[in-house]
C-alpha cells in the first residue's frame, strides 16, 4: 500500500484502521505527507487562534512518531508530485523530498488518496502582502497568530461569512480588535438561507462585529511598507492590519486530475460506497478530496468537514486491511458559533430545494431552549422545510443561544430515515424544563410545518 | 362534550385544541378540575422547591380564567364522582362541588378522560405524619415549601430514587439540608441498568447526598410531637426533619375502572392509535392516566410525562373537534439532572430485553461532550444495547455533564425509524470543536456496538 497524505494528514485514520487489520508482514503501508504534521484537527484551527486551546499540540491527533510506533512508514515533509495508477490494481508514484529536492518513485498494489482541500484564495491585487493570512493548517494558524503578537494595530478584516469567517471573527474579537467581517453574499452563512442568516448578522452586530454584505472584495491594498492597509470593494475600502480569509476551500485533486481518475462537478473525486475511486478497484480516496452523495438531494456535492474525513478515513481502512464497510452518503449537516450564538443546518435549503426540483413548505418557529419557566431558557428560531404532499423532511436550520446547535441532530436522524414532518410531531424527545419546552423547538417546527403541507396540498 | 380534568388539568390541551377547530356554537365543552388549579407543569414542581423557579405562578400554563375565556365551561374544584358511558357515544357524570358538596349529572356526546396519575403512597406507619410530603401538586409543593420555611432542622430523606427523588434531592440540597435517598433498587434511576446507575450513585456522593439502596422503607417515625423524625428501613433508622416522597405514580382510573372501561396490566386506560377508549368510539382518553405502545417492545406500558400527555392532548383535540391525528408511541426517553449530573434513557434496558425476548448485545463507553481539546469538554459514559444478529438498536443510556442528556435524542429518532447499529455509525451529526469530538460520543457508542455483534453472531 502507497498513501498520500492530506494537507491536514487526514490519510492518518485510514492507514491506522488498516493496520489494525493487517500486521506489518501482511500489509506494508507507506504515507507521505508534505506538511510539518501528520494527523491534526484543523477544525480547532480557529480556537486556538482565539485563545481557547492554550496551544498548537492540543490539535494534534497522533504524532508522526505515533503513526511509526504503529507500522507506518510516514515520509514527513514529502511531496508526491505524480501519480500512476493502472486501472485493474497497482501503480507508482512519484514523490519529493521538500528538504532535499530528491524524487523517487514508489510501487502500490493499493493506494489511498487523501490529498485534503486547499483554500481558494482569489487571484486577487495584493492578496499575497504581509498580514493576510488564511487558517487552513497548523503552520497558517502560526503565521497569524506571530501577525497578532507583532501588530500594534486593531483593525481585522475577515474575507467571507462561512463557519471559518465567523469562526475567525469570534478570535480576533477575543484579541481585542475591531473586526469587519466581508461578506460576498447577502448574509453571512451562506449554507442558511438568508433569512436565517440574517438573524447570524444581528446576533453578529450585538457582538460587536461589523458585517458588510453583498461585497465582494476587489483587492487587498498595502502600504509603504509593503503590508496590508485596506481590503477594497467596489464600493468601499475597509482599514485592516491584519487581514483573514475564510473564503472556502476546494478539492485538492491536481495529481488525481493529472492521472486521469474522475472528478465530479466540484472537482472532487468520485468514489463509489466502499470509497473506491470509481473505475479503481484498489485506489481509494476519502476526505476533503472527494465529493460525496447527498442523501436529500439524490446529488454528489463537496462537503469538506473532518466528520466526513474521519468516517472515510474507517471505511477505507477496512477496505485496504481486507474487510468491508460502506459510506452511504451525508445529508449535510453542520454547526458552528460565534460567541455564545449558535448556528446549525441540515438537509436542503429552500434554493436547494428548487434546484432539485423538490417543491417545498418552508415555516418558521420561535421557542426556548428550556421550559419558559426555567432559568436561562435562551430564545431559539427553527426553520424547517417538508416536501409539498409527501411532508418528507427536507431540511433544518436553527439559530439560537445555549442548546441550539446539536438539536440539529434530531432533524439529522430524522432525514436519514426519510421521516415525514407528521412523524416527527410524535418523536419522543427527552424533556425536563432543564432541557426542553414540553413540546422541543424542533417537534414546534413540525407541528407547523404539518399544518403548511395540509394547506399547501399538492 | 364533556371532561373530566386530571390532577395536573391535562384535559387542557385536549380542550384548547378542540376548541380551535369548532366554535363554541358547534361544541360546548365542560371540563372538571377538582383541584385549586387548572393547566399547570407538574414537572416543574422540583425547581420550583429548590428556588430555580421564583414562584408558583411561573407554572401554570393557563388560569381557569383563560380557560373559559376561550368558551371553555371549566367548574373548578369540582370532582367527577361516577361516570356513565354507553358503548355506542353518550352518557353522563355525576360531579360534586367540593365546596358546597353539591352533586349534579351532566351528559355528554363525546368524553375525554385526563385523570392524570396519583402518588404511590405505601401504606407504612406514621406516612402520614406532618412533615412528610409528596411533590405530585401545586398544593404538595406549597405545603413543602411551607415546612421548609418553618422547619428549624437540616436533615432531609427522599424515599426513592427514581427522576422526583433525585431531582428533590437536589432542591432539598439547595435549601441547606444534609440529604438522604433511601432507595429501595439496587442503584438510583431504575429506569437505568444498574451499572449506569451506579454511576449516578457516584456522582450523587459527589455532591454531598448520601444514597442508601436496596433499603426498602418500613416506617415513618414521628416524635412526641407526633411530626416527623426519621425514616426506619430493615437495618437502620435514617433522622428526617422533612421527608419527602418521591416513589412514583400510578394511573387514576378510580372512574374508570368503575365504570367498566378497559385497563392494562399498569392500571391505564387502554386506547387505540387515536387516543380513543378502546370498544368506545366517543370516549378518549389521555396524559397519565393511560397506557401506550412501547414501540421498542411491542408492549403497553404506563409512561407518566407531560411531554406525552401534551401530545395526547393535541390528537384527542383534534379527534373531538373532527379532525384527525394518532399517536403512535412511544419509545421510552427520558431526561432529568442532578446538579450538573445529566441523566438520560431511551428504548429498552437490558432486562427489558431479556423480559421481551430480544437477544442483545450491551456496550458502554467514555467519551466526552466537546473535542478533547476544546475548554470544559466534559466526560460522558454512554451505554448501547443492539440486538444480536440484526444489529437493531434497541436502546441507549447517557450519564455525563453539559450536553449528555439531549444527546439522546439522537438515539430516540434512530429508534422510530428502527435503525441499525451500523447505520447509526455513519449518521450524519453536527460536529465543530465546542459541541462534540469528530466522533460524536453515541458514534463512537454505535462503532462498539457494531463490533459486539459481530463478535456475537446469532
Amino acid at each position: 500500500m502507497g498513501g498520500l497524505g492530506g494537507r491536514a494528514g487526514r490519510g492518518g485514520p485510514a492507514a491506522s484502521q488498516a493496520r489494525r487489520l493487517k500486521e506489518p508482514t501482511e500489509l506494508e503501508i507507506v504515507a507521505f505527507e508534505r506538511s510539518h504534521f501528520a494527523s491534526y484537527s484543523a477544525c480547532g484551527i480557529p480556537y486556538w487562534v482565539g485563545g481557547d486551546v492554550p496551544g498548537r499540540d492540543e490539535l494534534i491527533a497522533r504524532t508522526p512518531g505515533e503513526h511509526r510506533e504503529r507500522g507506518i512508514d510516514l515520509r514527513m515533509r514529502t511531496e508526491v508530485v505524480e501519480l500512476d495508477a493502472a486501472r485493474h490494481g497497482g501503480g507508482r508514484v512519484r514523490s519529493r523530498d521538500l528538504e532535499s529536492g530528491a524524487e523517487s518513485w514508489t510501487d502500490f498494489d493499493k493506494l489511498v488518496i487523501a490529498t485534503g482541500a486547499r483554500p481558494v484564495r482569489p487571484s486577487l491585487p495584493g492578496i499575497d502582502a504581509p498580514g493576510v493570512h488564511g487558517v487552513q493548517t497548523l503552520d497558517d494558524g502560526q503565521a497569524l497568530l506571530d501577525t497578532l503578537s507583532r501588530s500594534t494595530g486593531r483593525r481585522a478584516v475577515v474575507v467571507g461569512a462561512g463557519y471559518i469567517g465567523v469562526e475567525m471573527a469570534e478570535a480576533l474579537l477575543k484579541h481585542g480588535y475591531e473586526v469587519t467581517v466581508v461578506n460576498r453574499g447577502e448574509q453571512p452563512m451562506a449554507t442558511l438561507d438568508p433569512d436565517m442568516g440574517r438573524l447570524v448578522h444581528e446576533a453578529m452586530d450585538g457582538l460587536g462585529i461589523t458585517t458588510v454584505n453583498d461585497s465582494p472584495v476587489t483587492a487587498v491594498l498595502t502600504g509603504p511598507d509593503g503590508r496590508v492597509r485596506a481590503v477594497a470593494t467596489d464600493d468601499a475600502e475597509y482599514p485592516a492590519d491584519v487581514v483573514v480569509l475564510g473564503i472556502g476551500v476546494e478539492p485538492e485533486t491536481t495529481l488525481a486530475r493529472a492521472a486521469g481518475l474522475p472528478l465530479g462537478a466540484y472537482g472532487g473525486l468520485l468514489t463509489d460506497l466502499a470509497m473506491r475511486v470509481r473505475g479503481h478497484e484498489q485506489v481509494w480516496a476519502g476526505g476533503d478530496c472527494v465529493e460525496v452523495l447527498d442523501l436529500v438531494s439524490g446529488r454528489e456535492r463537496h462537503v469538506p468537514l473532518g466528520t466526513h474525513a474521519n468516517k472515510h478515513g474507517q471505511i477505507i481502512g477496512a477496505g485496504v486491511g481486507g474487510g468491508y464497510a460502506t459510506f452511504p452518503g451525508v445529508v449535510g449537516t453542520a454547526v458552528s458559533k460565534v460567541c455564545d450564538l449558535e448556528i446549525a443546518r441540515t438537509g436542503l435549503r429552500e434554493k436547494d430545494a428548487r434546484e432539485v426540483g423538490l417543491r417545498h413548505v418552508a415555516v418558521t418557529v420561535e421557542s426556548t431552549s428550556r421550559a419558559g419557566y426555567y432559568p436561562d431558557a435562551a430564545p431559539m428560531t427553527v426553520k424547517m422545510l417538508a416536501e409539498r404532499g409527501t411532508g418528507r423532511l427536507l431540511g433544518v436550520q436553527i439559530v439560537g443561544r445555549e442548546g441550539a446547535a446539536k438539536r440539529v441532530d434530531i432533524a439529522a436522524v430524522a432525514l436519514t430515515a426519510g421521516m415525514t414532518v407528521e412523524r416527527m410531531t410524535s418523536l419522543d424527545l427527552g424533556y425536563a424544563p432543564p432541557f426542553s419546552p414540553v413540546w422541543d423547538p424542533v417537534l414546534v417546527a413540525a407541528r407547523k410545518a404539518v399544518a403548511a403541507v395540509r394547506e399547501a396540498g399538492y
